[in-house]
């Protein structure tokens, strides 16, 4: 990364002045956008418009590349330069349909959904007992070859937390789960959803195939059946399951990012990175995942143009294929890795509508002093100052990853995965002003950094996430 | 009826006594059962074993069938006597699969849910434009003819309400709807949900077709794809949408009513019928429709029994076929019609689990005294007195009609239309406390009114829900 010394003449510059002076004019402006964005509707009707005209759209597939011409027309209407799509190949897959019921003395059907990527059953589906598993370590801890012949369910409860926390080690036995009942000789993996509500709504995710391993179908349960299966498992175990599902893989097909520029009038070439990802399962209309994201970006960049054009561009960009595994941001640090240095800020909104609560950093030690100008200003929001520790979010870890300045913006998580990765993830769920309070920050935030004197450097060492 | 005149001496009898004097002994007794319901797990043992082990229900189906076998050896475990099934035929109906989607330029799938009895679309589904109306009404007011090659939209929203009392008009989009809508030549039926919730779950229920009309296919969509379609027609009239239904009418099939008796010790043949229903319909495990009912009337009935033995019999009517419409409740009026005289009061548990926080009469105007004697031991339970005015509940309405006495126990509703008739009608739904409450209501009830002298009458004219 050369992006540390490029910057070091202005910061060394700069270094007798407190961020508080820095940020004395943008704190004007950015405290009176912070006003203009409390009323206006323009994130809604962005989340609206994405989500109805669109709806669904699952990475690489034909919505997903009617939501990519959706996203270049929304940001040339609204002004922004350089509009474009930058595709990128995948793996594809189809979701199919799915049927799991309970054999006697028990007959009757569970609510499931297939995890993404997952292969299907062969046709017929799949009889067999059913044995259950408190915990992905209690499957890690059966021998190889004892589940020969039987579907194996992984039955641990996700907690929930305000940060999200508890998906950290819920959605463990949902990637890496599958091998490693495969390699234990399971015909087949359910796992009771990696998600906090009970409102009979399966979770769907990412899973990831071992190479070394067969591959078996996977599925998730939703809270309320895989209580039901647990209940039903304690009034007869080895009790026979049958699941038959037509989810396939279907090579390679094309995916994209879309890019629209709010230009910089003295550092045009000095970009400060806001991401989102376009991408949704294909179950729910993907509003809080991630029709807010793009909204709350996309609306937060217009609102600063509306006010003043900012000495860096602000640069949003809507990810293709981040719930397969970040494809997208993949693809975009390998197109953009020579002018990485030129990314002043990156930071992504991927956590729904819920407040945003603090602000984490990942940012050198000398300019701490300018996120803290930046915090004042966001203080009135509710924002509380977070880690000295910030990837950006999602997507745009990857850039922090690789060297790049980041500032996370951690949103109350507490309700989002009752409905994350669910077919109930639908644009009521979203409340205005909670949407309109992080549009306010990310517009305050974004005209703050692009303009901030002397500019953002990464941090000593290589960010991850608190 | 002669109900009146039989009891009338006894009446005369006791007419110089208070009714809380009469009450004295079985107010006493009411209390300790009250306290004992309230740390009592019988109730919640009986939803959860019917939920688990039979699931869902549906009228005239083979699960309706293993619940009438669990019916009857649960009431024969508890000890109840008489317990046996009464058998009657009925249409039978089968879901199937359903498939809604929306064409373009706006293409995507919706959730929706086929109305119990409906026929299905031909192989290769319908595809037509859609027409909105914003109620019922509008749809009356359409021409006869004008909805000619196309499927009709029916939007209205249901009320929330602490009774329930908006179900009563949305209901009838949901029963009257289709034929109105085949009347004026539309080629389906599609209704907002008869529902208060956004858990993207669509509410079924029953539909009646007019036999004057062609049958046309008709499903109910969640809604949130109520709100969906409604913004996708803002921007597209006359979007084509694509139903595929493979529901069918299936002939006469088998459902049948189970019994079960405390006996009485001093007048057994006189009867305090306590009613539930049996069936649930097929997406949800019934458990507040109406595995709680069934949970709390024979909770009650034992409770009752294990303290001493009442003097007048309590039954307890477990009713099949309620949700095609009240199916099971003709029969066994139709079966019992002459021996109707006997029973002293009736009353249905058929509205969830929420507290119950009101008492309704449907009574002669000389045993108000009787039940104000009950309602004072409710009273610290939160009772109120309700009504004048009682049917007594679903399928003992068409009893009380026929002209026997009635209490209603209302409760609190404000939730119940949030689950009823979706796949999310599941044990994990109740609250246990709630569930206590509500035995404890039903069983110092049904303890007095067993006990009580001179018995209860049927109002001076029959009795109708307020």
């Amino acid at each position: 990364m050369n992006h540390f010394k490029t910057l070091l003449v202005s910061s060394i510059f700069m270094a007798g002045m407190s961020g508080a002076a820095m940020a004395g004019d943008s704190a004007a402006s950015a405290k009176v956008l912070i006003e203009k964005a409390k009323t206006s509707t323009l994130g809604w009707s962005i989340v609206q418009s994405l989500t109805t005209e669109v709806g669904p759209r699952l990475a690489g597939s034909a919505a997903e590349e009617r939501a990519r011409d959706w996203a270049v027309k929304k940001l040339a209407d609204l002004g922004f330069a350089n509009v474009h799509v930058e595709p990128f190949e995948m793996e594809g897959w189809q979701r199919g349909s799915i049927a799991l019921n309970v054999g006697d003395p028990y007959p009757q059907r569970l609510v499931a959904t297939a995890l993404g990527g997952s292969i299907g059953t062969p046709v017929g589906g799949i009889t067999a007992p059913v044995v259950r598993f408190e915990s992905l370590q209690d499957l890690r801890d059966a021998k190889i070859g004892s589940l020969k012949g039987k579907i194996a369910f992984i039955d641990s409860k996700m907690t929930r937390t305000q940060r999200g926390s508890g998906y950290g080690q819920a959605v463990q036995k949902r990637s890496a789960g599958p091998s490693i009942a495969a390699e234990r000789g399971a015909l087949a993996l359910l796992i009771r959803s990696a998600g906090t509500d009970y409102q009979r709504n399966a979770h769907t995710g990412g899973l990831r195939y071992d190479d070394k391993q067969p591959r078996i179908p996977a599925a998730a349960l939703s809270n309320n059946d895989a209580d039901q299966l647990g209940r039903l498992l304690a009034l007869k175990s080895d009790l026979p399951l049958s699941l038959s599902m037509s989810s396939k893989r279907i090579g390679k097909v094309m995916s994209g990012n879309v890019i629209g520029d709010i230009v910089g009038s003295e550092y045009p070439d000095e970009i400060v990175l806001l991401g989102a990802h376009l991408d949704s399962w294909d179950e729910g209309t993907g509003a809080i995942d991630d029709g807010t994201g793009v909204a709350i970006i996309t609306a937060a960049a217009k609102l600063v143009s509306m006010h003043a054009q900012p000495k860096r561009t602000i640069r949003v960009v809507f990810f293709g294929a981040e719930e397969p595994g970040l494809i997208g941001a993949r693809a975009y640090v390998k197109k953009h890795k020579d002018e990485l240095d030129k990314i002043i800020m990156v930071s992504e909104s991927d956590f729904g509508s819920g407040r945003i609560w603090r602000m984490d950093t990942g940012i050198a030690k000398a300019d701490e002093a300018k996120a803290d100008a930046i915090l004042r200003v966001l203080a009135p929001l509710g924002v509380l100052p977070g880690a000295r520790m910030a990837s950006g979010g999602s997507d745009v870890s990857a850039l922090s990853a690789a060297g790049t300045p980041a500032i996370t913006m951690g949103q109350n998580g507490w309700e989002y995965f009752d409905l994350h990765h669910t077919p109930n993830d639908t644009l009521d769920k979203i409340d205005p002003d909670d949407l309109a309070q992080n549009i306010a920050v990310y517009a305050a935030f974004a005209l703050m950094v692009a303009n901030t004197e002397g500019g953002f450097h990464p941090p000593e060492k290589p960010a991850s996430e608190e």
